[in-house]
């Protein structure tokens, strides 16, 4: 340790070394370089791109978009009745495209649990045959303008949130969260998750369609979220506030449409038994957002990024609907009692819509108190959102970070500033157990790697 | 502006002075030295004090019970039915002892407001009339186990919370919140403000009193205000989180015990749409905290700290039921359209109680949005929360501060601190307009005057 106090070190490059100095207490001062990562010919390409007034003029207009944005909730739905593409023996999942027999043991877990809840199989011997007889067609939820946290599953009868991009005039949709720990999305397929989400068929989706059937023109949730980040909720891992004032609201349409107060406490607690309901809504609003992006030509600005377990995708608003992945990284966190890294999953789900968005991970100087669940220190989080900075277009007008005095969050991945920094989108996550019918172990932090952004500069047009 | 950027700023003391230099870019170092306030023979007692072994042990204690102290919402009742003292004709107010001729505007609005919701003149010429025929029982809250924002007005009709300190056993009361702008507080008292008090005793009162009735062993205050903290509040001038989780257990406690949907619709709406409904609450959970450490012996620690609108007092636990006053200054803030610093009544309220237990404005740093509203920088608020740190014996342990890398609010103010340092408490508030009858203008912040530390310093015993 004295020693240490006497040791004044300067760090290039690898940020990892830095915390063993901080933690003793080690002078350090760290140097932001990385080797050159590409090739002459790519970095040769990003001047290229940077010179185009086509590119400029794209990507000012994919921000505009991604900023200017209302994603107002109009509907809650059963999925086959709203969501394209959605019929019998269909499950979407999420992330870029997989078949069954890539699939990492939580998504095969959900896509069991889902195939015995839809009543296609009596258990998951019979559910395992079906899957694997390819009787059921797999199609990721980002083709059908729908999201899924972790497993992301989607079948016909679940209840989604609709939600309308009011400034665009597009429409996505998101499942309805379940809780925490035992649940289908973290792959977990028991007696009470199939009648939890029973439950949610029969009765929560169809309290909450009422509820905001009644409000008089949908539920802003730009607003809740703008709202939410002055409350300590980055609105990825945190949404103890957005949940609140969600419940809030809901609540009151509830109360107005609904005469049981049996009923309406039995919808209450539920809500509240999980700081997390906000997050499906959440996402949905922001696939509403980032898909005004969608197909943008000569822009070079993320449209969307997501992980089924096995890979990790992105799309870039210039490339249409062409994904670039790589493998999925695993998260690191703090893990519940009982479980540890090695239970890990590689990175899941479809909630890095958050970040692509410009919340989330992006927005992590807003909630210093998730490092508790997240791991690291507050420090950390303000460090994460000013590094996403280096990495956007510019800064969001509506979702304002007060720790950084009412500066906007970063919003609008450029791939050819994260291949020039050396510096890849933060993901905050959920982590499930490797194994199918666990659930969720903890929560954790990870980067998205780099090839992805890579092959994606290699392929799009000028 | 061009020489402003060449010039390098010493700043010797007085703060104020700043604020220019942040503005226009220059930059600054603000030396923290004030010119010696008091006498050698008050700076010598301040030796003797820091010197005994029972002051250092009656400190000890008293942080102790200011950190340990557990508030719990136990009833909700009507006054005169719970607190001492409370009868025909009595009004308790705010802040130290006054007499009526010496009340200052607001505070005569709300108690010729008062005098007519209960029913004791018919208009507010027979209440004037009333009250200076000396028929009007005066005394100040904190003489009754009570506490009451701004005018702090309490007569026999109104409901209470009542608040039960589970460590120590006192109670302390609080009256029920009516909402912002034209209200009995902030010397309003027009028609609809007596309609309203009307309403919150036939209706709100004995709704909230089932509510509380019903839960299992009380609603617990430190574990709401704790997390509130770590929402952005600061539980004094913002407590936007603390009433959306106070409102979420009500709801649920009311959906439990009322079968009447447009009743409870009726009372949700009343309390959301005021997101200080939570501080009377919390002021009385604060009450019964701080009346843990009255009358401690050799404590140097304060007790209590209010205004009437004429004058701000304090307690010290040492120095018993006495009170040391000064002439109450002028808060200044951001003001509502319309309404300007001339406007602004003399510093108001019971709610000082806040800092005296470790929130409010010694939490500041956990409310950067604040700002938005009192006036400052998110940085002005870290700094009051350190600059606060100064002058209290701790940190709490149980309210944290995400921000500050979970550090505690500092608890227990000391007044030979903030003799030797020079710095007196910083104070969030309410404005309320200097006249009767028109209500709240504006919210800001200001310092508590140094006399009244220096005079207690003088009287207590060593």
């Amino acid at each position: 340790m004295d020693l240490n106090k006497r040791l004044k070190v300067i760090n290039i490059g690898l940020e990892g070394f830095i915390g063993a100095f901080r933690d003793t207490g080690t002078e350090y001062l760290n140097l932001n370089w990385r080797p050159p990562l590409v090739s002459p010919d790519l970095l040769k390409k990003i001047d290229l791109l940077r010179a185009s007034e086509k590119v400029a003029k794209a990507n000012n207009e994919a921000f505009k978009r991604l900023n200017d944005s209302e994603p107002v909730l109009i509907d809650v739905v059963q999925a086959k009745e709203a969501v394209e593409g959605m019929k019998d023996k269909t499950i979407f999942h999420a992330g870029p495209p997989v078949r069954w027999e890539d699939m990492c043991g939580p998504v095969k877990g959900a896509v069991m649990g889902a195939c015995i809840y839809e009543g296609w199989a009596r258990d998951l011997g019979e559910a395992e045959s079906l899957c694997s007889s390819g009787k059921i067609s797999f199609s990721p939820c980002h083709h059908h303008r729908a999201v899924g946290p972790m497993a992301g599953i989607l079948s016909p009868s679940m209840y989604v949130w609709a939600v309308e991009n009011r400034t665009y005039g597009n429409r996505a949709y998101c499942s309805l969260n379940e809780g925490l720990g035992k649940v289908l999305r973290f792959g977990a397929n028991g007696a009470d998750v199939i009648s939890r989400l029973k439950w949610m068929e029969n009765v929560l989706g169809p309290s909450l369609k009422k509820a905001v059937a009644a409000s008089e023109n949908g539920i802003n949730i730009s607003s809740i979220t703008a709202q939410a980040l002055q409350m300590g909720d980055e609105c990825h891992n945190r949404n103890v506030a957005a949940t609140g004032l969600l419940l809030k609201t809901l609540t009151q349409l509830l109360l107005k449409v609904i005469d049981d107060t049996e009923l309406i406490l039995e919808l209450v607690r539920f809500i509240d038994s999980n700081p997390h309901f906000y997050l499906n809504l959440s996402m949905a609003a922001c696939k509403s957002v980032t898909d005004a992006v969608f197909g943008l030509k000569h822009s070079t600005i993320v449209s969307a990024m997501a992980r089924n377990g096995t890979e990790i995708g992105i799309r870039v608003a210039g490339c249409m609907d062409k994904w670039f992945t790589s493998p999925a990284g695993i998260p690191e966190g703090l893990f519940f009692p009982g479980f540890s890294q090695e239970d890990a999953n590689p990175d899941l789900g479809d909630s890095t819509v958050s970040e692509v968005a410009g919340i989330g991970g992006f927005a992590m100087a807003s909630a210093p108190a998730i490092v508790k669940f997240v791991g690291g220190s507050p420090r950390d989080a303000v460090e994460c959102t000013l590094q996403m900075g280096q990495i956007c277009h510019g800064k969001n007008t509506r979702y304002q970070i007060p720790q950084l005095n009412f500066a906007g969050t970063p919003t609008g991945i450029d791939i050819t500033k994260v291949i020039e920094t050396g510096i890849t989108p933060f993901i905050n996550t959920g982590i499930a157990h490797r194994k199918p019918g666990i659930g969720q172990v903890g929560a954790g932090i990870l980067r998205a790697p780099m090839d992805c952004f890579i092959e994606a500069l290699k392929y799009i047009k000028i």
